[in-house]
């Protein structure tokens, strides 16, 4: 029998946190895949974008959000942008003492099951390219495959724009995608997570024969996986009346309800504006 | 004759500073016009962009940078960021006893000045045109004008990726620009310091009756001005061996000067990276 202690941590809500909105694709999977679970969402909508920025910085901003979201008393959190797990993720484990997860690992770990010629390719932002992490997770597990990156730094603000299926759109992969179809690739890593966004547009540029891996799913799954391992699942819904899912952000509440309900079909209703660089 | 004093007040340096590396371009026509004065040019890459976030997060930011600006003991500050120069000038004109400038209003002033139609258009970031700014300045001085803003967010991001002159860039530029040629306009303000670098490409939509006012080059004329009539102006040149131009950013100096050396042409060798969280 559960104990009134581990009844409450159960109940205890997870904390996911992005440079800004692309997380919510994440988000959106949890909400699927675990919908018992009460979440948390940080978006760091003062600083974004992380993509362009240097490891130093990313790595600062995230250990003052994961701050802010022990500050909620999370009992796990997910760092639900590629930039951010693949600059602090290392570091923040060390840190602290709850469960934490990435995007990247479970992403990689897809991708290296997934391939059959050995040949995987990774879009990103610029920052999640240089670091090499999806090279090195996958070589972990299949040293013979082969990683070939590419960084698309337009891609964010198309789908901030809203241009998710444009020519303009499509004239802009069909640069950024040609050198990886040069190679051969088999797998196609949407190693961003506003990526999954333009999905379609992807699929159409790099054929059929290309299996696009998108690591908001694998998360959401990882993260069930951990849940339970760990004993943190909650098997029943939160309380009828009870407020499931907490929006934060740094900056511009009103836009990045907007977008959010965009994605998210839940009627998300507000977000509290936070200053994170206090904690 | 001066004080030794006075030599010294002349002597000090000119802050400059911008959300991240459009500044640039009003850094470069600051070189060219009054090329006696030492500058000090911040440029905040931890935390670019400005242009779609709000007013009381880009005035926070803003107010962080005038205080490390101060601390190099400038003689006078340019704002040189559209956004920035909308949300907070009026705050930190009042807060600060040095001169200080903005971007906005000489580049409204020009506009003015040279429209015979009474039709001018603006084309800047969301922050920039929601704030109305070069309608209120224009207003101010010709009130019978007519003024139509329209917010580009595309823009930057393909200066960013190089794409100054690309058929992606006629594309979108075709799509934002539609609006305001259907107004009649024959001057469009390029309210936004990244947009010089497109000229041609905006030029060329908008066709040889527009006339393109640059405030980038307006400010530098307006400083030079203010200098003379506060006696700050420096009529010579500094020591030979004295470092006559200084690079600070938040975030990424290796890119910074990259990208600073494509818009500059004076072999900038280094940038200093602070933290500006801390001023």
């Amino acid at each position: 029998m559960k104990t009134v202690q581990d009844k409450n941590l159960l109940e205890m809500p997870i904390g996911v946190f992005d440079s800004g909105m692309g997380g919510l694709t994440v988000m959106r999977e949890i909400m699927r895949q675990i919908p018992n679970e009460k979440v948390i969402y940080f978006g760091d909508t003062a600083r974004v974008p992380y993509g362009s920025k240097s490891k130093e910085t990313v790595t600062r901003f995230s250990r003052q959000i994961v701050r802010f979201l022990q500050s909620k008393q999370v009992k796990a959190i997910v760092v639900a942008c590629n930039t951010a797990s693949a600059y602090a993720l290392n570091d923040l484990e060390r840190e602290i003492d709850i469960p934490i997860i990435g995007v990247v690992k479970p992403g990689a770990k897809v991708a290296a099951e997934v391939t059959r010629n050995g040949q995987v390719g990774v879009i990103a932002t610029e920052g999640t390219i240089s670091s090499n992490i999806y090279t090195t997770y996958i070589r972990q597990l299949r040293p013979e495959v082969q990683v070939t990156g590419k960084a698309c730094p337009l891609f964010v603000p198309l789908v901030e724009e809203g241009l998710w299926q444009d020519p303009v759109t499509d004239e802009i992969a069909k640069r950024y995608l040609s050198s990886l179809i040069d190679t051969g690739i088999d797998t196609l890593i949407l190693g961003c997570t506003h990526y999954p966004l333009i999905r379609s547009t992807v699929a159409k540029v790099m054929g059929d024969h290309v299996t696009l891996v998108n690591p908001a799913y694998e998360t959401a799954r990882e993260l069930k996986e951990l849940l339970m391992e760990k004993g943190l699942f909650n098997p029943v819904p939160p309380q009828l009346g009870t407020n499931k899912y907490e929006f934060f952000v740094s900056d511009g509440a009103e836009k990045f309800v907007h977008f959010a309900n965009s994605i998210i079909k839940y009627g998300i209703l507000g977000a509290k504006v936070i200053q994170i660089e206090d904690y």
